[in-house]
C-alpha cells in the first residue's frame, strides 16, 4: 500500500501533516464516528410512529394487544418481516427493541439448555469456540468473551467468510459450535455474501451435530444504491442441504423505525423455534406488543418498508459520499490508505498501513475526533495488523461528518508519514 | 375443617350438588380464572398512554429517547418509582415490559458470571437451592426448574414465610442461594411480610455469601382497601444490617398501566446494580426509552401512580368483594373450604378438604370454569397436601366472575361431599 517517497519529500509531507494536526487540534472539535447510531432525521422519518395504535388495541387475531400474551409477536408484523428477513411468517418470532438480546439469549438458552441437535448443555462442555470472520461487529465478540466462548478469526472476502478455512474448522473440530455472521452490508466492510458462500454454509459438514450460524441480517434492507443487493436465502438453503436447524436469523427495525424503540426478530426452523419459544415462556408473558401493533399501522407492509428504506438512503447516500469523496482528496494517491465503497449499511472500513492504526485513534481523539477503539473489529479488540479502523458515518450531521473525515485524514497523514520517517 | 354430617344429610346434599354440577355443566360455559390478568376496562384506564409521549422526544438528561443508549433507563421515570418500590432512584433499573424477565436474568447472571460475595459462578457449583414459600407464584418456580435449581417448600404465615424454618436453612446450608418472596399482598395468598419477617431476612446469618432474596415486589400500590398496607423497606434493613448486597428487589408497571406494554424495575445495591448493568451491557443498547417517557408523561409522580391506582381499585374492589360473597354464601358453614380475604393484589387462595383440590379444578374444567391447575402454587407442582386453589378474579367480568365463582361452589360441594360419602 505504501508509496516510495524520497526522504526530501518525505520531511515535507511530514510537516505539513504535523501543522495540519496542530491547526486541528487548535479548532476544539468534538465529533463521533463511534457507533452506527441513526441520526435524529432519521429518527424523524418515523415520528408518525409516536401516536400511534390509533383506534383499534386489538390484533388480526382479536388479541388485545395491551395485554399478556402472544409469546410469538403479532403475526401481521411477522408477515411484514417474513419477506424482508427471508423467513416464512409462521417460523419468525418477534419480540422486543433489540436483536441483540435475542443473540445473546440464544446463547444463554444454548449454555443452560439442550439445542436440538446437541446432546448436552454447552455449558456442561470443556470447550465452546466459536468462528468469528474478521473485521467483524464487536458486540458478537463482546457476547463470546462474556460467557467464555472462544473466538476463532476467519478472514472476510468480498464474497463473506473464507470458506475453504471455514470448512476445515467446522469439519474437524466438534467444539466449533457457531460462527458469527452480517451476510448483508457487512459490519464494518459491507461485504455481501455470494450465493456460493450461503451454499457453502448450509451444506459444509460440522463436527458438531448442533452447529448455529448466527444470521446478524442487520441491514437486510438499508440499501445505499439504487440496485439493492439480494443474498441467497439461507434459511432455505439450509433446509434444502438436509441441515434444517442450522440456521439462526436475526433482524430488526433499530435502523428502520426508531434505535431505541423498534422490534427485533428470530426466524429459524420450526425446531429451533419451539426451542426458544420454550424458554421464552419461562422468561416472559410476551413482548410489548403495542409497539408491534404501531409498527404494523405504520409500516403496513414488505412494500412500506422498502419505501421508507428509500427515505433512510436519502439521508444516508450523500453521508457515505462525503466520506468517500473526502478520503479520495485528502488520502487518494498518498499509498497511506485504503476503504471501502459500501453499497449498504452503516460502515466504512478505512485501512492504514500495519501498526498505525491505534495511534490514528489516539491522535484523532486527542484533536476531539472519537472513533471506534482500533482493534473493536477483532476478537479480544486485538486486530493482529492493528490496521482497520471503522467509521461510522450515519450520526453526526453532514458539515460535521466533513470536518470529522477531513481531521481523520490529517491524523492518518500524520502517523503514516511519521512511520515512514522513523 | 370438615364439619360431621348424618349419613342422609350427606346423602341429600350430595344429591343436591350432583344435579346442580349437572345443571351447571348443562350451561355450557366458558369462563377464565386461571391467571392474573388485567380486565380490558382496567387497561382501558391508561388509554391516554397510547397517545404520548407528546411533543419532546428528550428526557430531562436530554437525552434522544429514540435512540440507542441509557441503559439504566430514564432518570424521571426511575424518580417516579422509587418511592413505589422502596429503592432510591439512583439504585434503580428501568427496564423493558417485564419484571419477570429481569428475575430470569438475574438468574442467568448469576449462573453464568460471578455474583459481588460469590466465589464462583453458580453453574459451576454442585446445587443451588431456593427456598420456596409455599403456597406462591409458579412462575417463579417455573425459573427453578428450568435452571435446575432445587427448590426446598417453606410454609407461609399471615407475617410472611416462617422465618425459624427459613434461618435455620440459610443458615445451615450453603447450597440454598436465595428466596422467592411476594412481599405485599402476596401470590397468591394476599400475606404482607411484617416488619419483624423483613428485619430477620435482612439479618439473618446465611452459609452462602452471596446469598440473594428476590423480593417480587408485584402488588406494592395494588391495595383494595382505603387503607393501604405498608411493608418495611428491605433494601435499607439489608444495609442497616450489614448484608447491602442481599436485596433484589423487583417491580413493575404491568397491573399498573398495561400489562404487555409497561415498564420494569430492578433496584439492589450499588454493588449489585453495578454488576447487572455490566452484564446488560453485553446484552443490549438500551431499553425502550421512548415507551419509558410515555409512562412518565402518564403517571407523572409517585401521586400519579397513587391516583391511577384508585381507580383500579374502583374495578377490581367490587370483584373482590363478589369472590367473598358467593363463596361464603355458598360454602358458608358446609366445612368444606375456607379462603382468605385479601387486602391487596391479584388472588384469593381457596383451601379446600385435603386430596380434592385436582378433583375440584378438573371438574370446574368440564363445566367451562378454567382455573389454574391445582397444584400450581407449589414448588414442582406438587400441593401435597392436594388443597389449595387460586383464583384470579381480575379478567372476567362482574357478572362472568359471580357465574364462575357460583359454579366453583358447585364443584367443591360435588367434590367434598362426595370424598365423605367414599
Amino acid at each position: 500500500m505504501t508509496t516510495e517517497l524520497s526522504p526530501d519529500a518525505l520531511t515535507e509531507v511530514l510537516a505539513r501533516a504535523r501543522q495540519d494536526y496542530q491547526d486541528l487540534t487548535a479548532r476544539g472539535l468534538s465529533l463521533n464516528l463511534t457507533r452506527g447510531k441513526p441520526a435524529p432525521e432519521q429518527l424523524d422519518l418515523s415520528e408518525e410512529l409516536l401516536n400511534l395504535p390509533l383506534g383499534v388495541h386489538t390484533s388480526a387475531d382479536g388479541t388485545d394487544v395491551r395485554n399478556y400474551g402472544g409469546l410469538q409477536g403479532l403475526p401481521e408484523l411477522r408477515e411484514i418481516f417474513a419477506e424482508v428477513l427471508q423467513v416464512p411468517a409462521g417460523q419468525l418470532l418477534a419480540a422486543g427493541n433489540s436483536s441483540l438480546e435475542l443473540m445473546h439469549d440464544c446463547l444463554v438458552h444454548a449454555l443452560l439448555g439442550v439445542l436440538p441437535g446437541a446432546t448436552s448443555r454447552w455449558v456442561e462442555q470443556e470447550r465452546i469456540a466459536f468462528l468469528c470472520p474478521v473485521p467483524g461487529y464487536d458486540r458478537h465478540f463482546a457476547l463470546c468473551e462474556r460467557f467464555g466462548i472462544d473466538m476463532i478469526p476467519v478472514p472476510m472476502t468480498a464474497e463473506g467468510p473464507d470458506m475453504d478455512v471455514v470448512e476445515q474448522l467446522v469439519a474437524e473440530d466438534p467444539t466449533v459450535k457457531g460462527i458469527w455472521c452480517v451476510p448483508k452490508y457487512s459490519n464494518p466492510d459491507g461485504a455481501c455474501y455470494s450465493d456460493a458462500t450461503v451454499a457453502r454454509l448450509a451444506s459444509m459438514n460440522t463436527a458438531a451435530p448442533d452447529f448455529r450460524i448466527f444470521w446478524d441480517n442487520a441491514y437486510a434492507t438499508h440499501h445505499l444504491t439504487e440496485e439493492p443487493v439480494e443474498i441467497a436465502d439461507l434459511l432455505a438453503a439450509c433446509d434444502e442441504a438436509g441441515n434444517p436447524d442450522r440456521a439462526f436469523v436475526f433482524g430488526s427495525s433499530s435502523k428502520i423505525t426508531m434505535a431505541g424503540a423498534g422490534v427485533a426478530f428470530f426466524g429459524s426452523s420450526t425446531a429451533n423455534l419451539k426451542w426458544l419459544l420454550g424458554h421464552n415462556a419461562k422468561r416472559s408473558i410476551g413482548p410489548d406488543k403495542v409497539n408491534q401493533l404501531r409498527h404494523v399501522q405504520f409500516l403496513r407492509d414488505a412494500d412500506g418498508v422498502r419505501g421508507h428504506m428509500e427515505r433512510q438512503r436519502a439521508l444516508l447516500q450523500p453521508k457515505f459520499e462525503a466520506v468517500a469523496r473526502i478520503l479520495e482528496a485528502e488520502l487518494g494517491g498518498t499509498g497511506l490508505a485504503t476503504w471501502t465503497a459500501p453499497r449498504g449499511g452503516y460502515f466504512v472500513t478505512l485501512q492504514v498501513p500495519d501498526g498505525c492504526a491505534k495511534e490514528v485513534v489516539r491522535r484523532a481523539t486527542e484533536a476531539g475526533i472519537a472513533l471506534t477503539p482500533a482493534g473493536a473489529t477483532h476478537p479480544y479488540g486485538n486486530d493482529p495488523r492493528d490496521a482497520v479502523i471503522r467509521i461510522a458515518p450515519s450520526y453526526p450531521s453532514l458539515p460535521e461528518l466533513e470536518q470529522a473525515l477531513e481531521g481523520l485524514a490529517v491524523c492518518v497523514r500524520l502517523v503514516g508519514y511519521e512511520q515512514q520517517a522513523r
